[in-house]
């Protein structure tokens, strides 16, 4: 297995309440806080940035006030000449490239977690935009390794990073961590307990690796975006006339075959998958995304191999 | 076992959307909306009203726009003066009891299923006012024989009439059908039919009824309103300090002994049960409780008895 040498990552950043009702990331963000308060600066082995996103969504308990954020982050949004009818969040997400970015520069945080959950059935998913970070994909495979309370995938977006529009495409490296079951609004124990040692356990990755600790390479089982399926939608109202199947419901990340069901229609009749491919469905009735016409998305599994890492001697 | 003779039930209502982030409710409506469009008017064996409560928060999919409608149906709100400042759903509750009241007069409909969600864990509750209204309560205990597939239970509040604040209020019988678990925002086929099927069974109930079948009295388990728990909360900020413990997320309706666990904090401590009266738990970790102040409410478990009933003949 291949040795690449990469540089130290001196700044990380922790962020939470991006979407200001996934309330896991907010709570995590605001016991960070808490404990540096109480602790000093020393807390956690590694220097570490906490961000409240979106703090007006936060205090309104919404997803977003004008326009969801964790859309606004692409080159073109973050340049773009801001005026008196600019939406909050790209105001917002221009000020969080200041403060994290900027975007694709020498200058831009080394690492970037950015904390949401799902009302769907997702254990712990890690999403990220290349194949080929290597530092991203350690720490995922770190996570798979040392997390066992719940499944821990990988998702692959594979988009240039210019048009790369969530927040932790600001940093070099990072992800978005994806926690549910949990409805919106509501804080579990349970999903707030996994995303804490999620964020401790990369602390602890980082820290080790900046430390001079060699990590093995070897496979990275991840699932790659695919494609997105509507609802059906009555075609004059644009209203639902179905609901996901209860087959399928609560089924992320499962095997999809050829006539399994997906919908069941509010009259009782069932829509069966037609295409021959099998895939993966993933974000199975996640309720921000009604208004954007996605009942899930589908992806495929794929096999990353990524090298043997060490960091950079000055 | 006592006989009663009691009225025909002419009129009735189904009403969805009274909150309009509870999805199950709207689709249940618009289903039964299609249905009476496909079939005609005798498509179900009693005259039913379909209406969508809050037509501009289900626009929204929010709780509501300007305060909760679901309180807003005392006698006092009922009949205050509308200005040009009154909140909408002050004055869309008057619009409703001219159409399904007045409230407490003998025009008012016979009988109102207000259909609402609940993130929490609590099957099929079925919420009403008091423990005297035997038309409620024999259709409660038909609903209790007749759906399997989840618990169903009976939620007494046993406030007067003229301080009672919710929709089915403003009928002569009636209750509140609350079906859960389900995200706020989201719509699960299997929640969406055990609505369905509590509402034909009701129908049902009220066919045989009218048509002269004696139901038979005995005994209705039910639980009763005691008091409410709130969440702790960090004195200065109001913020939470502590989750719902994962022994009792989930938990509803079970039994709350001393010493149990009640929160986990946000660094880790558990917080238990300091009372030393055994009670039931229930509306655990309601999303559209944060606001009022509520992790839970507490119950007691009551048996009442109602008597055999059949309807006067003319």
């Amino acid at each position: 297995m291949a040795l690449v040498f990469l540089p130290a990552l001196a700044r990380m950043a922790v962020c939470g309440g991006t979407h200001g009702n996934e309330l896991s990331g907010v709570y995590v963000v605001q016991e960070m806080e808490r404990q540096r308060k109480e602790k000093g600066e020393g807390v956690w082995p590694i220097p570490v940035t906490t961000v409240l996103s979106n703090p007006r969504a936060v205090k309104e308990c919404r997803r977003y006030i004008d326009t969801d954020m964790n859309r606004c982050f692409t080159r073109d949004m973050l340049s773009c000449p801001i005026t008196a009818s600019s939406p909050y969040e790209v105001r917002r997400a221009q000020e969080l490239n200041n403060l994290l970015g900027l975007k694709g520069s020498t200058d831009a945080t080394d690492m970037i977690c950015d904390l949401h959950n799902t009302t769907s059935n997702m254990g712990l998913t890690l999403i990220h935009y290349t194949t080929s970070d290597w530092v991203t994909l350690h720490i995922c495979k770190y996570l798979q390794t040392k997390i066992t309370k719940v499944p821990v995938r990988v998702l692959v977006l594979d988009v240039p990073i210019s048009d790369s529009y969530s927040l932790e495409s600001v940093s070099k490296h990072g992800f978005t961590l994806e926690v549910g079951p949990q409805p919106h609004g509501v804080i579990r124990a349970d999903i707030y307990n996994i995303m804490k040692e999620a964020i401790y356990l990369t602390i602890d990755w980082i820290h080790k690796f900046n430390s001079g600790t060699v990590f093995e390479g070897g496979d990275v089982e991840a699932f790659k975006l695919i494609k997105s399926v509507d609802y059906p939608r009555d075609p004059e109202t644009r209203s639902l006339t179905a609901a996901i199947h209860p087959q399928l419901q609560d089924k992320d990340f499962c095997l999809l075959k050829h006539g399994d069901p997906l919908f069941l229609s509010f009259s009782g009749e069932t829509v069966n998958y037609k295409e021959e491919e099998t895939l993966h469905p993933f974000f199975i009735n996640e309720a921000a995304y009604y208004e954007k016409g996605i009942a899930f998305h589908l992806g495929k599994k794929i096999m990353l191999k990524i090298p043997t890492v060490r960091v950079q001697k000055d």
